[in-house]
Order: C-alpha cells, then sequence, then structure tokens
C-alpha cells in the first residue's frame, strides 16, 4: 500500500472524509469543515484590509465564456460540461430501458449552457470586461468555489471537486506583479504562522499533450506561475497549495479588460487550494484537531 | 416586462446577483452571502440542540449511486451529468478544430462518474447504508450542499445551482414524521422571526411526462410533501422556500437502511432553499439589508 493511500484510508477511518466510491470525490465532516473555515479567515485577516471586491460564483459557469477562454486547448483532459436530458417521453421510456439492461444510457445527454468551473476566477474576466474600463489604480477581486478537475487519483491531495479562494488583481504589469510578490511573502507568513514547512518554487500548468510541453517550457522560462509547495502524501514530490499566477496581458487582451488610459489590463490571480491546506495541516499536525499545538490553533482560532 | 424579469433586474442592478449570460446561473455579492450565512445560523440556532452529524458533500455525487436512485425515472429533465473529453492528442485536434469553425464539439465528451447533486441529501443515504444498522432511537444529519436542475428561467427564485440546507432523520416511521412535524412548526416560526409571511400547503414534485401526473397525484394524496411558501415574485404563486418530505420506507428499502432490529427504515428530510429565503427577504424587506427591520436584523445578526 503506498502511502497516498495509508493518508486516504486514515483520513476515511478518522470520519474527517467520507468515502463516495468514487476516487477524489469525498463528503467532509465538521471537522474538516471547521478548518477550512478557520484558515478562510486567516486569508482573510491577512487580504481583508486590501479591500477587493467579494464575489461568490457557483461551482458552474456559461460555456460560451469557457469557451472563449481556450480552456480546451489547454487542458481538455480536466474540463467538465454539464449535460442533460432534453428529449420526450418516448425518448425517456428508451433511456430507461437503456438503464434496466446496463446500457450506456448518458450517450443522448445533450451539453447543456454549463460547465463546471476549472478555476474560481474563470467566470471573473468576462464579469468584470461587461463593466467598461477599469481606473487606473488597478481592481481587486475575492472569489471562492468548488472547481472541477476530472483527474481520478487515491491521493487525498487531487481531488475532482475542491475548493480553491482567489484574489485576482488587474492593472498595470508593475500592480499586479507587486500583488503576485506581496501574496508570495504573505504565503509564506501565514504558513509559518501554522507551523509548515514550505518551499516556493518556479512551476507549469499541465498542459495537455506534446504541444503542451512548449507551452510549459515558456511558462518556466518566464517565471509566469510559481507555486508554494507544502509535503503531504510525499517529501520527495510535495504539494502546490498555493499558486502564484501572472498572465501578462493575455486575460486583459482576450477579454477586453482595458484601463482608463486605454492600455490593456495585466492581470495575476493567487489561489489557495483549500482542501490540500485542510490536509497538509492534518497530516503535519495529525487527525485531532484539538491535539494541535497551541500557537497553530491560536493562529487558526484565536 | 414580469416581474419576475423586474426584480431580477433590480437584483443586478443593486449587485446582489450578477448577470454571467446564462438564465439561472449568478454571481452573489459579499451583501448576498452574508444574508444565506445569517439564516443558516439562524438554522443552526434552531436544529444544533438536535445533535446531527454535520456531512458537506461537494456539488457532484457518485454516477452509480444517482442511477440506484431512480432519479431519472422521475425528474430527467432536471439531472446533470458531468462529461469529459478522454480522447487522445488526435481527438483533441479535431475537437478544436470542431470549436474554431463553430460546429458542437460536445457531442465527443464521455461520461464521467460524477453527476450533479441534485438534492443535498442524494449523496447521504448509500452512504448511510455502508455503516450498517442504525440505532433504533434513530439518526440525524445536517447537510448543505449546492444543487443542479437543469431548468432556465428569468424567475431568480429558480436557479440552475443554488444551495440546499436539509435535515435528514432516519429510523421508525413515528420518529421520523414527529421530526417533520417538529420542523414545520419550526419553520413558522423562523419565518415569522424574521418578518416572512408565510404558508404551509400539500405539494407534489415536479416528475416528468403524463405518467409523472399520477406519482404526484399519489404523493399529494398521502400528504408525503408538504411546502412552506413564501411570495416572491408572484403573490398569486408564492415560491416554496421550505419542503417537509416524509419517504416512507422507500429510501430505506433502495438502499437497505435498515434499524437494529432489522426492520427497514422510515427517512424523512426537511429543506431549506436557501437562496430563495434570501431573495424572499430581499424582495419583502428590501435590498438594502442595512435598512432592514430592526427585529429582521436582530433574529438574522443578532
Amino acid at each position: 500500500m503506498d502511502i497516498q493511500t495509508s493518508f486516504l484510508d486514515r483520513l476515511f477511518e478518522s470520519g474527517l472524509l467520507i468515502d463516495t466510491g468514487v476516487d477524489g470525490l469525498y463528503g467532509r465532516s465538521a471537522q474538516f469543515e471547521d478548518v477550512i473555515a478557520a484558515f478562510e479567515r486567516l486569508i482573510d485577516r491577512f487580504g481583508g484590509a486590501d479591500g477587493a471586491e467579494v464575489i461568490r460564483f457557483p461551482s458552474g459557469m456559461n460555456r460560451a465564456f469557457f469557451e472563449t477562454s481556450g480552456y480546451m486547448k489547454s487542458f481538455p483532459q480536466l474540463a467538465g460540461t454539464v449535460h442533460s436530458f432534453c428529449g420526450n417521453e418516448l425518448d425517456h421510456m428508451s433511456l430507461l430501458k437503456c438503464m434496466e439492461v446496463g446500457e450506456d444510457w448518458t450517450k443522448d445527454q445533450e451539453a447543456t449552457d454549463i460547465v463546471l468551473t476549472p478555476a474560481a476566477c474563470y467566470p471573473l474576466y468576462p464579469t468584470v470586461a461587461k463593466r467598461g474600463p477599469l481606473p487606473e489604480s488597478g481592481a481587486l477581486f475575492d472569489l471562492q468555489s468548488y472547481c472541477f478537475r476530472h483527474e481520478s487519483s487515491k491521493d487525498p491531495a487531487r481531488q475532482q471537486l475542491f475548493r480553491m479562494r482567489e484574489y485576482v488583481c488587474m492593472g498595470t504589469a508593475k500592480h499586479v506583479t507587486d500583488f503576485r510578490q506581496s501574496w508570495m511573502s504573505r504565503g509564506v507568513e501565514m504558513m509559518t504562522a501554522v507551523g509548515l514547512e514550505i518551499t516556493i518554487d518556479v512551476a507549469n500548468d499541465p498542459f495537455f499533450g506534446r504541444a503542451g510541453k512548449m507551452l510549459a517550457n515558456n511558462q518556466r522560462d518566464q517565471k509566469l506561475k510559481f507555486e508554494l509547495l507544502i509535503p503531504i502524501t510525499s517529501s520527495a514530490k510535495p504539494t502546490a497549495c498555493m499558486s502564484f499566477n501572472y498572465h501578462q496581458d493575455a486575460f486583459g487582451a482576450k477579454w477586453g479588460l482595458n484601463l482608463e488610459d486605454g492600455s490593456v489590463a495585466h492581470t495575476a490571480c493567487v489561489g489557495f487550494g483549500l482542501e490540500r491546506i485542510a490536509l497538509a495541516l492534518l497530516h503535519h499536525h495529525g487527525l485531532n484537531t484539538v491535539a494541535w499545538p497551541e500557537s497553530v490553533r491560536k493562529a487558526l482560532w484565536g
């Protein structure tokens, strides 16, 4: 049994996560949710004074915006489209017959207007673009939602439905790279406060296919993505618990995000993998949160 | 312009809800989320002493359990299955070509193991069944999740992705019907505390097709479903903001939920439509929560 399975088993046994029969899809206990809520309050304490606009999108987004985003070019294997039955009563009867004999009943489901949100900030850009030019002082948003990634794994830190908290900054290149830099410092400070040892490293997204390798190399060369890594299920391959992304003016150009002086906005986002952070805490300090070190409890629950 | 559109427009203008370009799929402002959080704390105050086990499932569930549930028999039009791209690099190239020329790129998406949760309690029954017999004193669960229903509407009270808070009770027929009865009283008390005028009425689920009419009539005749109704977008057709459902032993038999004495468990659930309740409050007391009557603010924010 590998170390990932055994941590997952311990999480199931303790009741912190609840097996649903699908790898990467779990229920959460009150104690698990309490850790996430406490960590989100810690995020609020670090980011609250910045005056970000809070928006909460559901776990699905407009398919048209998703198509424009280019996600299917880069990560087709991870996306989840939502499909529904759109037939009449006769179609319904054959669907039920299909189910009865154990055949594939899903092949006639039709795509709806909704796609599962792949990262909390995806629905934001087209929303902000509709508002008109951004002030030259920039704009800042605070987001959180369940996100979907179609990747089955027994690593509890790689879930198919998980929560991402994000701050998104729009403005000049200097403004958004300063924002990213300040969150890298804050990230180190926050994780130190909760007793986690971390490293920060240049990273790349899991672009699809051979052509994706070039995109990944380019992203690394230009240092567009950093990750804050914490050992969870492997000390050799620590898990990305935060990411710090500079999109240059790519999203600004794609979505028509302009500053008042007419220039294209640069954007950056900082994301917290909330389940991963909770799991890092549970792995490092033990499965019983009451027995966590006093300093950690104080940082989280005051 | 009908009254529903105009309430939706006012919600968009005030920023409480955020247009995503898809009817029934909206972003939420901090103020909107604050109303939901406050109402959930009110629910906690009424239900907290009952000692329910808190479980939080994500917005998706195991497709195999969904199939067993029989949801596709009764409500095929509302369900949302999650599909993904499972091809190789060549398939990816033809997918991208498809998108480029504006053809339907979704037809080759394949169903994953995950279906969007249609009601917060659906993932619970198979989870509890795996634990073995229930104590004769019964069991009580506290759930909340985003749920999906594929129904496009300009009525803000009919959203495609919305949150449902639920209590689910399992035990003898008397135990679970007493539970349901007590929440009907609590529901009236809670809504009175927040200044909303309500009625409670026998109801039925939106079963699909002509055969569904019989199921609906049967459900009404046996008083298996009650709804707590509040006028939101129409006073002639008030909106169901809570529902009180007695499943008899149907779910117990389907999922193998037994009491320790070997009898099949009866089940009942009480659901809060959190967005609908927030909208009822906003409609009745105005879009600025700071200006709500003092008694209502006190009940919600203490």
